[in-house]
């Protein structure tokens, strides 16, 4: 729960820049704050796709030194990209979203003055999302959902290996492996069937995407296992950080996987109920039609 | 498809005795199909409990010398009701729904006359649904959706042993085993991880509930396969037919599943669409909103 | 990790009464504890079963005056209820596994001996394991594997209503609902398709049992949890706790889960390695032949 | 079953080519055809990898002139190879594997002359496997397995529509779809969690991998079935016959399945066992350890 004290005095403001029409909601945003007497700082690459008269931009670098929190207008996938940047800042993020409400976005544009006036209010949840960091040979990248280990596209499975804290785990022949933080658990790792991990729950699930092992099952380990995959056998196997981050892992390759020194951050309206959020986003148990014969 | 010159001219009609409010679109129905030149035979039981003046009530047993087609109104249990119990007589069954449509009554009761008139005069397609003969010690009965063994209520599985055509397939210990019909597919079998399959498939689907081994996988039979089912280990279990005959099974007993003589023969209306039924009803494939930070 | 300085002096001893034979592990366990030096106490219940003259017995409410530790001579089955009525009182326990090894009996019969020696010497881990505190109109229990409600022998679904610290999560209809810790997530849960929780996530898997809703997916929440679970429709429908206890639970009717005050201690020797514990037992992940056609 | 009248004169052999020492065994059964009086063809390809001195070789195309019957000396890879090549030739198959059984080449070779000795006597049986006859704009190819299609390397889903027969069946985001006959039912549909689909059922299943619809569940349609798979969205997508020929599938592409004209022949020993087959190679159905506390 918030701490009633710790006043928000500085603002840094992002939107999804590919949005036609984003201008308008950010500009309205951007007033909004400044009528409340906060300091407000338009994202540089934001600023660069609309017309923000009056208002300073800085980069997102910038941003750490002088915001106390970051409102982000568009959807999850933005919020992802702004949350992971200034994590190290530690700076908490609000997001508001255009279209429906996302996993993360959960502040409608038509409430936004109200919703988010009252957050500066002091009247917000806050939630700790954990970051993993990967290092890999061809660089390092930091995953707010998920870092998944994909086979190429030659059609054949992969080979790896699991390690955590250097023990082996496991290996296995698959098209891929998902390693997810519970943010991502909601994502990829569900479609390959992954167990949903509420966002308190301290822990990585372990997903491989259509395991030749008929004996595998998902696992959860601890969120501060440090989770090492290693390519057995496989050309032009691959590994992504939430989707976009890709860095190529040869025969032989490993990708290291840990919890980020740093955490995101989110900042929720008082009502916010993730059990609520899986029911309106995912259908999540919703009955279908009564089963056919089945009770009547 | 439908031949276009076999003539109805007996209709049997029958409805869901316990639903109030049943014996108004039933006698609707029934004057539609006396102002049409049919004979109307009203089932006896649905008889008892609605006044049908100037209308005659037959047994099931009497419908098999006279009726060319049933209609049922109500809902798939109803429908499922029914065609059990004339598919020995080889007669088409028609089935209207009283409220959202079922998998097998599939003639909205708002369209009824309109659709049913269409039906009788020859635009339908028909579909034949495998019915199981179950025989066990304690009796035989007949399942258009599945035959399952039940574990009993001690809380512990239950180890039974499946035979085809007097062959071992597998032991298992769990909590019970559905052997389910294309039909009985989208039933219980499809909450226990079995897979859909369509009408015109002639198979069965051996699917266990919570099964122990952690290799197994649902399979899919012929449906000429006649599977044996022992059990080797548990009190109390059970044998339930369609979720209604049910019949204890005991330790070292025995249930013997195999294609009835007979199938079901149901009619649709000529726009029947087995996939947009599926959609409809089971929300199949629906995608929920975008994942989280999936592709923004 | 072992505090080295922490002493063991008097030992409690239980074993599992309906195998036969089981005395002479046990005699021999004794005398080579006594040799070492230690106090030993027979627990009660053990001590009827078979002869051990010149021990004391101890009910095991004596054992929590003075045992530093319990060891087990059984099967899983054994640790578990062992284990159940000894965390009260704060005692660790040891496994040894007369057959195969266990889940948690981890030391073999035939190098007893020499493990206990060595854990005795501090040379061992100590894991904790969470205990769920189940209350119901009929009565209260303790579980380490998991709570379960149960649908009864009629052949129909139940639906239950879960709450989650007074907030609705979900309704579902299905065979019944799973709450398992992570010691539990390895049993009756996994073979209804939850996920495998490392026993250092402290978390609660609930995993409903054939659900009829489609979208349906296991979910971890924090073990911290106080999880509601109401029957709203369904006659005969049972909780069980650990497969043991069992209480009948009415429509209406509502079981609550929680927490436990006090955990379950186990120790294990120095090599332990879940991972390897799950593949041994449960062949976690293990390859069967290449797949038809895969690669060849 | 066989008709014992049925003679065989010529038979072709194939190997593996790029097994060290499969020379030896080809030679070892061609002399033992030669002796029994049958006339023996080396297929081209594989003659060329090693020494046959005094046997013709023949290519795949020249066989279908003469061959009664093809052996192949492999893996399962082997087999579907050849047995793709042969069908259209109406020529049966016989499996000997070089290492361990697989699922399709059932004839281990350390009892291949005892064992092929009896079935050229006419001791076996046949089994009529169905292939696919898949076209694409870049090309046609043939599948005993499954035709897969499969996302590129961007780590995005792919959006694609199904048709069967010309209706809408389902819209998809997800990595893939496998369209597996029964035979592939068993290879990649399998760890893509569809389910096995016994040889004798005149079914394919079509398994989505890793679909973003929770709702989703596999289907098995009829074989006559024509399936239609149009790409709506997803760069780099591509087709895969078996595993092996591979075609690029654009946006808006299409690519089209059905039944070939010809099924494949397997000629099997008489003790052929579809189910010890599923067990053995797969642990179909193998309980592990008792779960933890299950009764002990």
């Amino acid at each position: 729960m918030a701490d009633p004290k710790k006043r928000f005095e500085c603002v840094a403001l992002a939107g999804r820049h590919a949005t036609p029409g984003i201008g308008e909601p950010l500009l309205r945003l951007a007033n909004f704050l400044q009528r409340r007497g906060l300091t407000v700082l338009l994202e540089a690459e934001t600023a660069r796709h609309a017309s923000f008269p009056g208002f300073r931009s800085a980069t997102l670098a910038e941003f750490g030194r002088c915001a106390d929190v970051a409102i982000v207008v568009g959807g999850d996938g933005t919020m992802l990209s702004i949350a992971r940047q200034v994590a190290p800042f530690d700076i908490p993020v609000i997001g508001v979203n255009q279209g429906r409400l996302g996993f993360l976005t959960d502040v409608p544009l038509s409430e936004m003055e109200a919703a988010i006036g009252a957050m500066l209010d002091g009247r917000y949840v806050e939630e700790k999302r954990t970051l993993l960091d990967t290092q890999i040979a061809g660089g390092r990248a930091f995953a707010l959902n998920d870092v998944v280990v994909n086979r190429g596209i030659g059609g054949s499975m992969i080979e790896y290996r699991v390690e955590i804290d250097g023990r082996f785990v496991y290996a296995m022949r698959a098209d891929g492996l998902i390693v997810a933080t519970p943010t991502g658990s909601t994502a990829y790792a569900l479609s390959a069937g992954g167990p949903i991990i509420a966002p308190e729950v301290p822990a990585l699930a372990l997903v491989p995407v259509a395991p030749h092992a008929l004996t595998h099952r998902p696992v959860a380990v601890h969120e501060s296992a440090v989770i090492a995959i290693t390519i057995q056998r496989g050309p032009d196997a691959s590994v992504h950080c939430d989707g976009q981050s890709r860095f190529p892992l040869n025969e032989g390759g490993c990708v290291t996987i840990r919890r980020a020194e740093h955490g995101a951050r989110f900042l929720h309206p008082e009502n916010h109920d993730y059990f609520a959020m899986l029911r309106s986003k995912l259908h999540w148990s919703a009955t279908p039609e009564r089963l056919a014969g089945g009770g009547e």
